[in-house]
């Protein structure tokens, strides 16, 4: 892998649910949100990062700084949806993912989440360096 | 106030949101039991005992045994709802609050929670006592 | 498959989400029932009935009447839990679901669900007989 | 009011519930877009477009072409937010708002909404001119 050539991803699938749609029958847009957030999590366990330790085991969390969607096409009721999650930029504390939705070859949004590396001292929020072994496996430059 | 014959209670209004719904246009029935949720805390609110205090000052937590609702009429996005929470029982170490959901005069459906007095000890939840001066707050024979 | 010995059940597996828990690490109650609904909507689906096409094909919905659930054991962030849903009776406009949840071999919470057969008139919801190819496959009697 | 000078807002209060937190014990980061959603429809109710009329009686819908969040702050249980909504911008189909998140002074976090006016003909989502008396609403040049 070279510089500016991300290729770590994951695909993480889902049925739209009941719940998710709105009175208009199309999916309730904070919901894209609710699945970028899965979406992340089940990237880090993909990729060799364990949220659950990460949160138990470091206190280390993973706050949002930013966050944006673009919707192109409404999503109903039981439709199956790949959400593709890459990485798309590694800084010193921060780090920005990408999440692609999908049903079939349609795109139906696109997204993406910035987020800081925290550590929890007691009530605090601290930005820490993300650690190298953890921006190696998110550059897909880990052993 | 005498025994049997507790009348302590609150009224928390909300307007249901758009998010609410579900494609029939009606609300979303999980949603009944976020509401008894948050009818809940505002109800210990009302009744003096804050709901962040318990938890962030004492690690006391109030988790649910067993919860229940029943459903009478539909209910729609931007409707008005009155949610009327009373005492049921207050037991030594477990309380029971009712949750009657009206519009207007009309009710709409009809639920209860059961919740234990928990202390957190690091990870571990440990059933306690209700202290007297909770129960009496509960039970409406305090000052 | 004799009279009162129903053994019609699907399973469905999920992964806590962080979304899912509250302040205190456990799961937000409500989800329980947010994931009865989706487990009810997966079983349909296992024994033949497409809950989308129900809706939008033949405006059938199937509103709750009643639902409950006992709660057994706290749940964590990330952990696996199945639910297993079984169909616990059917009667002339009216059916019931249990919905158990295990990890591992754990029992964390067991529920239920009374859900009505609806015909949507434009605005209004009338209880309707369930079809006999339905209660067929609910009862596990079919073909 | 001129032309360039937008004025119009509404602001919208809520309490932080329980459920609205996450195992760290702050705001889950996609309740910001849920409570955009209501601010958003208090904001049009403030300013005299019923929105549940606007969906069951002319069939319009709003649904999102874009959303964003810059989160500043961490939001925790209990805690009373504020949040103002203005008119950002008005083109000829599409509108844009502004949703700024305040404890007290302190602004918590930041985000729009760019949605489209839209028309159900049946299944299909038909963008449409925003009506003259609307865009006067939203606009502020309105008797």
């Amino acid at each position: 892998m070279r510089v500016g050539e991300v290729t770590v991803y994951n695909d993480y699938h889902l049925r739209v649910a009941w719940g998710d749609t709105d009175a208009a029958g199309i999916v309730f847009y904070p919901n894209f949100y609710i699945w970028m957030d899965r979406a992340t999590h089940e990237f880090l366990d993909a990729i060799g990062i364990n949220p659950a330790q990460l949160y138990e085991g470091g206190k280390v969390g993973l706050p949002l700084l930013e966050t944006h969607c673009a919707f192109k096409s409404p999503v109903k009721f039981h439709e199956l949806v790949r959400i593709r999650t890459s990485v798309a930029e590694v800084r010193a504390k921060v780090f920005k993912l990408t999440h692609d939705f999908y049903r079939g070859a349609t795109l139906l949004a696109s997204g993406y989440e910035v987020r800081a590396w925290v550590v929890f001292e007691g009530e605090r929020l601290k930005a820490s360096l993300i650690p190298d072994e953890i921006r190696a496996k998110l550059e897909g430059t880990g052993a």
